[in-house]
């Protein structure tokens, strides 16, 4: 039952061979990698003008220099992960690079902030357009937790059922997406170059002087427009989805990324700037420029609709980009062997489900309000960011190429105003980001527990095989029997065609019992002794476990000691309950505490 | 860890001779056994009052005769009880008596509502329970469901502690209760008889004509009132909890409690009428009484706490007679057989622990507002009374012993009373308890099918002792590999001990993977044979599983086809994850669908 409506939900499984038709267009790529980064233009603008705000509407003019300085950030970022791209063409992004460049350590700093960042990703994304949907439809919001969990779900199907499948439905929603907000900005752009702009107020003067702006403020509106820059890392995690050349493709599929992203942002700050746009908790930036620009009507809602659709399909970038991390840091054993799995539909399906489980987790706890992880999240990526290009650094300097040194430029610039903004994000908001420094020392904590395990085990599990050989012992079967049935005499039959050292044992309650039993067994004759126990406890556990003890304790020295256990295997599944599970119980019991092998002989039952 | 949890909670197990010392005195059965009855004079009275005040306040005088009416039906209800429980020692009840008088149908019914009815009660209390504190403390108005939950756990757990533990701490509020309620009849008569009344409104003239007062309304209002009857079977059902002698013990209980319910619910009913009290929405009549004799005081407070508690206990009755009813229709395979097994601390644990269940499940359905399931509850009360009540009509008619026609009358009157509030409910409420047509038949039909299925597989299971003997066979084992490790050779060592037919079975996933295992199994050599298969999809469940067919189909005839699967042991639980449990979802497909046998090599890793 359970297969079946797993067929129905993720689909059919497929061949090894089909891997190469899942892999990613740049078309696609594009859809299923950059949703995450493009959905914070929805926000970038926004983030900005609140900090400048507190200064009043004159200082609103500084949005336009802070918005090239993101401007200049996003090209230093782009270009520096263009270079990780084709020197780390097997993905894993800040991980990779971090781990061979500055060592394990890093490495497992920018793995472990990434990882959770996804998680984030994934629950502040669904809250986001969640928000988006109730602020058009009031009466939804006190559902909002439940939208944003049959979000969350939905797209842990849709990634389950594989990734090209997902790419098709996703790429529609974000070049809509891309379509509007261009239209928007031609419109917008046309108007104010003939003169028709009406501005919500009138646009504070360009290069006023405000008094009592100061260099902190600045750099908080600074740090806050940086967090539109979430996301830019995702193509180069996923580099082993792309079509060969997959490299190439990425890096293309990066710049494409990074100039659709840069247009938008910069389009819209100067539309606000020229329109006089002053940021409010009621309405968002987006809203307020579409109604200016277009009036309340069809073109309006429909750029409503798509930020918040653009919005649940940001969190899945993170369903892409999450189980290959985990599978990476699967690969170097620091985390679960079961992230390193391929599922029916090739992918790494644990990893989705995971993250599925803990962002809606997040949803759960934080019920559906998540704006206060936003930070959190921004600094979960640039802590990454500054340790990939702090990397891409050192490995300039060690390696030397020809013409290194406008690579090692850009990364030095790169690693500085990544590390700033780090700075600059614990100083002006520690409140909201200080449980970086509880989270990240223990996922590192629970990485290197991990690693240890596997170490350890691999070695205790290593033979020589020129001097380890199997050897042969005797062997003792027990069979616990309750009765005379025909369950008991297959086990039977199936002990002695093994050994002739089988021993059935039986355990009363009573004399009477275990009288009538013994008498039973005789008469029966099945050639294998009985030996009756009595329990003054209702459990049979106890006398059993004390009587493989003696049994191990006698015999373990020259034979193997087996303890034989029908299980009932019932036709449907309802009928299980029916059944007194003991036999289960007791082969819980019997491998956790002991060393003793237990065969479980089915027994199907026909009715 | 569970079981170091479950010491705590529960208790050490107890010895099966302990259970003499389980058993109830009278003195605690009374506690036990009746504060379902009991607590039902919390609300008795004011059903009756609700109904009748439809006609104004000069109807509520109609509360005495009807109160006097009630009074009758307990007093037949009591004998009756008396006579089931001389005549059934065992315990049973309505089930018992009306199986064996009636036939299994009729029976099964009556089992089938009191089961059903019992989980009502334990809803229906710990909710009214609830209401009383939250009317007290309307802050803990929004937390009604945890609270009711919490009692619901807590009764769970005390009565898996064992019956005799949460007596001694259940006897105490059941007699705090009856001394409480006594004192303010004492109190109120005092005043009554010294003319110091003060009545809340003057009451209505005795006997005074009331204009459109109808039969039907009067039997509506005799029905509501009959709600106070619920709880009074519970003694019957419990005989077996009793020291000897277990029935004449008792009956007298069953005397005890029926003079004190009728002592209390009449003098509530007299006093009501004196001091002129009209039920309203948002005091109960207690609370109103208890006002009006002792003014806002300690003692007011005492009897509203008294009665919140006795309200919860009532839940508890179910507790005693839910397991035990479970037990005898486990016994009769009319239930799974689980029910029949008695826990370490000699309860019935699986049924204690499905009534908590369920009886939470509705709580948190019904958002802790039960109130709508009283009608439900009462009618599941009614059914089995008078099934119980036909069947010891019949029994009398049948066997005629000397005296016979007095019990006979009895009865016989019980019955029709019975029936008749039964068929008023159905009439007058209808739209409470038209589930009783869904849910009653539902649960039939599925006592039907258990037993259906029980007997069909004894009949699967019987051998005749004298001419089905077990017979040997060959024996052909399949190891499943993965590298060459430790694990590899314990396994192949025990194998080989059991037999010569021992083939190792390693599934790649490329040429190149399979060359290099073949080889390195070629140079450890360790005497068995390697078959290497490729598979194409990442599954190694379908290879392996043609090849176990092919396998069963060359030797099942004269072969037993064993799996031999390794499985890790860790050290600490949390490592379990760590481990890919391949093994486990093998073992579980195979023993599901596949005739073979499964033997399970455990491997206790030591890091």
């Amino acid at each position: 039952m359970v297969s079946k409506m797993k067929r129905i939900l993720i689909g059919p499984p497929m061949k090894s061979t089909e891997l190469a038709d899942e892999k990613l267009t740049k078309f696609k790529a594009l859809a299923v990698l950059s949703s995450d980064a493009l959905s914070s233009v929805a926000y970038g603008t926004e983030q900005i003008l609140m900090v400048l705000i507190i200064m009043g509407a004159a200082a609103l003019w500084y949005s336009i220099p802070i918005s090239v300085a993101v401007l200049a950030l996003l090209l230093i970022l782009i270009l520096s992960y263009r270079q990780i791209i084709h020197n780390y063409p097997s993905g894993g992004g800040a991980y990779m690079v971090a781990k061979e460049n500055l060592g394990l350590s890093f490495g497992l700093v920018a793995g472990g902030s990434l990882l959770v960042d996804y998680i984030l990703t994934v629950a502040v994304s669904a809250s986001a357009g969640t928000d988006a949907i109730t602020s058009a439809f009031p009466a939804l919001h006190e559902h909002r937790v439940l939208i944003a969990l049959v979000m969350i779900s939905a797209l842990t199907l849709l990634n389950l059922r594989g990734i090209t499948e997902s790419a098709s439905i996703l790429a529609y929603p974000v070049y809509l997406f891309i379509g509007a907000i261009m239209l928007m900005m031609v419109s917008g752009a046309v108007q104010a170059l003939t003169g028709q702009i009406e501005p919500v107020t009138a646009p504070p003067a360009y290069g006023a002087a405000v008094p009592g702006i100061t260099l902190f403020l600045l750099l908080k509106a600074f740090s806050s427009g940086c967090s539109a820059l979430t996301g830019v890392e995702a193509v180069s995690n996923a580099i082993p989805n792309f079509k060969a050349p997959a490299p190439r493709n990425a890096a293309a599929t990066l710049m494409m990324m990074g100039v659709i992203l840069g247009t938008m942002f910069i389009g819209i700050s100067v539309l606000a700037y020229l329109y006089g746009i002053v940021p409010n908790r009621t309405e968002t930036v987006i809203s307020q420029l579409a109604n200016a620009i277009f009036g309340r009507g069809a073109m309006y809602y429909f750029i409503q609709a798509v930020t918040a659709l653009i919005l649940f399909l940001a969190a899945n970038t993170a369903f892409s980009a999450f189980p290959l991390l985990a599978f990476m840091l699967a690969k170097d054993k620091f985390m679960p062997r079961m992230f390193k799995v391929r599922g029916d539909r090739l992918g790494f399906s644990n990893g989705i489900i995971i993250l599925g489980f803990f962002s809606a987790l997040l949803i759960v706890l934080f019920n559906g309000h998540t704006e206060n992880l936003i930070p959190l999240y921004a600094i979960g990526v640039f802590i990454p960011f500054t340790l990939s290009q702090a990397g891409m650094m050192r490995k300039w300097l060690r390696e030397k190429p020809k013409g290194w040194t406008l690579p090692f430029a850009i990364n030095t610039v790169g690693m500085l105003t990544t590390l700033c903004i780090t700075l600059i994000f614990l100083f002006t908001k520690f409140a909201q980001v200080w449980m970086v420094f509880l989270f990240l020392p223990a996922v590192i904590y629970v990485f290197r527990k991990i690693n240890q395990h596997y170490t350890a085990i691999a070695e205790e599990l290593r033979i020589d095989i020129h001097t380890d050989k199997p050897c042969k012992k005797g062997s003792t079967v027990v069979i616990p029997v309750a009765g005379i049935t025909r369950v008991v005499r297959n086990s039977i039959s199936y002990a002695t065609s093994l050994t002739d050292n089988v021993v059935a044992v039986y355990i009363g309650f009573d004399e009477e019992e275990i009288a009538k039993m013994e008498q039973k067994w005789a008469e029966w004759n099945p050639g294998v002794r009985l030996i009756c126990l009595r329990s003054r406890y209702r459990s049979i556990m106890r006398p059993l476990i004390k009587f493989i003890d003696t049994i191990e304790w006698k015999t373990s020295a020259t034979d193997h000691v087996t303890i034989l256990i029908p299980q009932f295997v019932t036709k449907r599944w309802w009928h299980y309950v029916l059944h007194n599970q003991t036999s289960l119980l007791i082969r819980a019991y019997l491998i956790a505490r002991k060393d003793v092998t237990i065969t479980t002989v089915p027994y199907h039952l026909n009715k």
